[in-house]
């Protein structure tokens, strides 16, 4: 049975393309880039040229594009190298981030408050949109780092970073040097593939992403970090990367990730709008569905990811009964799938409880199909329906 | 014009068999592990089984098997894990290392000593072994960690680890419940090859391999730690990885570094003795040269590193000459290449500086021939040669 893909937001295939390349350097080319002689420069200028086209497509120079193993990594690297940073200043700092942020920025928060710092959670919109004007008043003299994600990994919607970034660029150029640095960062996971995502518009300090969002494999992130932004390493160990992060350099999944952006960055604005058109296709025919309701709705969305609600039907049943059709879609994420609490996101996005049991996410990519799609919307209403003949009683 | 890879002890080529298993997850399996559907299922199917291979290999547990980017991090999260589970307890702490440790371990060590820490580090002969009564003199009251590298990178002795589990385990019996505890932690990434490597024999807590000195691609490493022990975690995030490494499984990288396992386990000691002879045969024909020395002679080396020092002949030289006849070879760690000043390695070997500046390391692999032996024999007699013929006044 051949497998139809709607999880694109849970990880991508790798494209073909990306694949080759990557595979030159699983085989012939596989110096280590510390290594002095040819097959060690080999692999140096392997990921020099990916580093390049990478900063080219964040508008950025390449000393400011950093290799970690993840976007966990890369959140990581960022968030506690910031902290860890201020080691030796006195009092206690306060940090201010999204309450729909993925795990990885999410759990790093509520490890930081459990240190004895201040963290703000600013609340979202119905649509999982935040509030600036939330994110104005939060911001205190010993506020030391924002972080509001790129786009939502669960519902699509696009934050208003360049807005974030402009209200820190006013409190930096406020502060004394005396004073605690302020920085913005925002996690682009979901946003890399279908928007353009520009360092200088965004005006971050820290933008992580992964490669195996973007059609290239599992294992590989990114960090930018703006030049002259401190930061106090993780790990510690040998020289690669600019001295941020040790570890023998990742070789085919660096060139394998600036084959992907290389890839993406040629048909961006093309792939959103076929993808936009799937997503009303979608839209448009499973609201014929009683009882249905989409979460996150409003112009700032991306096309790639719908989340849609069924009362009087699980979710989880959902998303088996399409399994056993060939058809993978998800509950939300898949960080936190497996457990069966409400989505946290859907919850701060006030969407009710008995709406959040009955969510699945359908996400796209640039393979999807139209065919695809009609099969889906085939399958989702008759499994709904069957659903809720099961069960009637279901609250 | 062919390569001739003398440099194994920086990075292996993929084994091909490793490759083609690896290349499923890469293109048809490419499913991420935490997702519910079937995609997401076989992913977790092979990841356990790679876990399984691993854990069977090392005489574990599967759930001591915990999947890294490298053996750097692996280190990070073993080490750093242990301090920061201490957080609350009183006063400073005492950790153990030697002095030929890799910069993974060095400079985290160097770090812990500047945040106050005391760091005791061994000594070792002039075959880069550490002296055991030194290691009981050493032990105090709060010494939490001893870390003991299995087999040196540069000039490939074999440490005494079991020796040092055994001491490590009567601390350990001796404290009471209320003192601290104390760990040994090995770093094994040299020793995986060509020893057999069991916890239980070594009676190690945590234990560290990559997967790119083993014939598996670059960016996956293991971290066996064992049960029972509490560390503290290096990032936040998903609940990946027992809780203890968040961040979106490297699925293709784990089921290769499971399969180079379970074919290095296979023929292990044919290959130690085929490895022997090679290094036989190159030190027996390369002595034959005037003023050469060889750095690490004892009967605990690992026969895949040869450390070879020429007077009157930069190492660097050598391999510069080397490359240009399509033979890769090493002055030292890869790591550490690059930086012009004398191995920190051989000085602890006490290796004069005359002698270190002309040493190159010869790093071999279960695929290097006596062919390539012979052809490394006659070029590097000839261009030791020509450089003392260039340069006769060096000292």
């Amino acid at each position: 049975m051949e497998n139809i893909y709607f999880d694109n937001a849970a990880t991508t295939k790798v494209d073909d393309q990306v694949l080759q390349i990557m595979l030159q350097y699983l085989s012939e080319n596989y110096g280590n880039p510390s290594s002095v002689h040819s097959l060690g420069q080999d692999a140096t200028q392997a990921v020099d040229h990916s580093r390049e086209v990478i900063s080219n497509h964040l508008g950025c120079a390449p000393a400011e594009v950093i290799f970690t193993s993840c976007a966990t990594e890369s959140n990581n690297l960022a968030i506690w190298g910031v902290l860890n940073s201020l080691i030796g200043r006195e009092g206690n700092f306060h940090f201010i981030t999204t309450s729909i942020e993925h795990p990885s920025v999410m759990e790093i928060y509520k490890r930081i408050e459990k240190l004895g710092h201040e963290v703000t959670f600013l609340t979202v919109d119905d649509n999982g949109i935040i509030n600036l004007e939330e994110l104005k008043q939060a911001i205190k003299k010993n506020t030391v780092m924002v972080s509001v994600m790129f786009v939502n990994n669960e519902v699509g919607s696009i934050e208003p970073v360049s807005e974030v970034g402009e209200i820190v660029a006013i409190e930096k150029s406020n502060r004394e040097s005396n004073d605690l640095p302020i920085y913005f960062h925002t996690d682009a996971v979901q946003a890399m593939n279908y928007l353009p995502v520009k360092v200088e518009e965004i005006k971050c300090d820290f933008l992580s992403f992964s490669g195996h969002k973007i059609h290239a494999p599992k294992g590989i992130g990114v960090l930018y970090i703006r030049k002259g932004v401190k930061i106090e390493k993780l790990t510690y160990g040998g020289n690669q990367e600019y001295g941020i992060r040790p570890g023998t350099l990742n070789v085919p999944s660096i060139v394998a990730i600036g084959e992907a952006i290389e890839i993406l960055s040629k048909d961006q604005s093309k792939h959103f709008k076929n993808i936009s058109k799937l997503r009303n296709l979608l839209i448009g025919e499973l609201t014929k569905i009683s009882e249905v309701k989409v979460n996150g709705q409003s112009d700032h969305q991306s096309p790639h990811v719908l989340n849609i609600s069924f009362l009087k039907a699980e979710g989880e049943s959902i998303l088996m009964m399409l399994d056993m059709e060939g058809i993978s879609v998800s509950t939300g994420s898949a960080c936190s799938s497996g457990a069966l609490e409400a989505s946290p996101i859907l919850r701060a996005m006030g969407v009710p409880v008995e709406w959040t049991h009955g969510s699945i996410r359908i996400s796209l990519s640039r393979y999807s199909t139209q065919e695809e799609c009609k099969k889906l919307i085939s399958s989702i209403t008759a499994i709904v329906d069957k659903l809720r003949k099961m069960a009637p009683e279901i609250k």
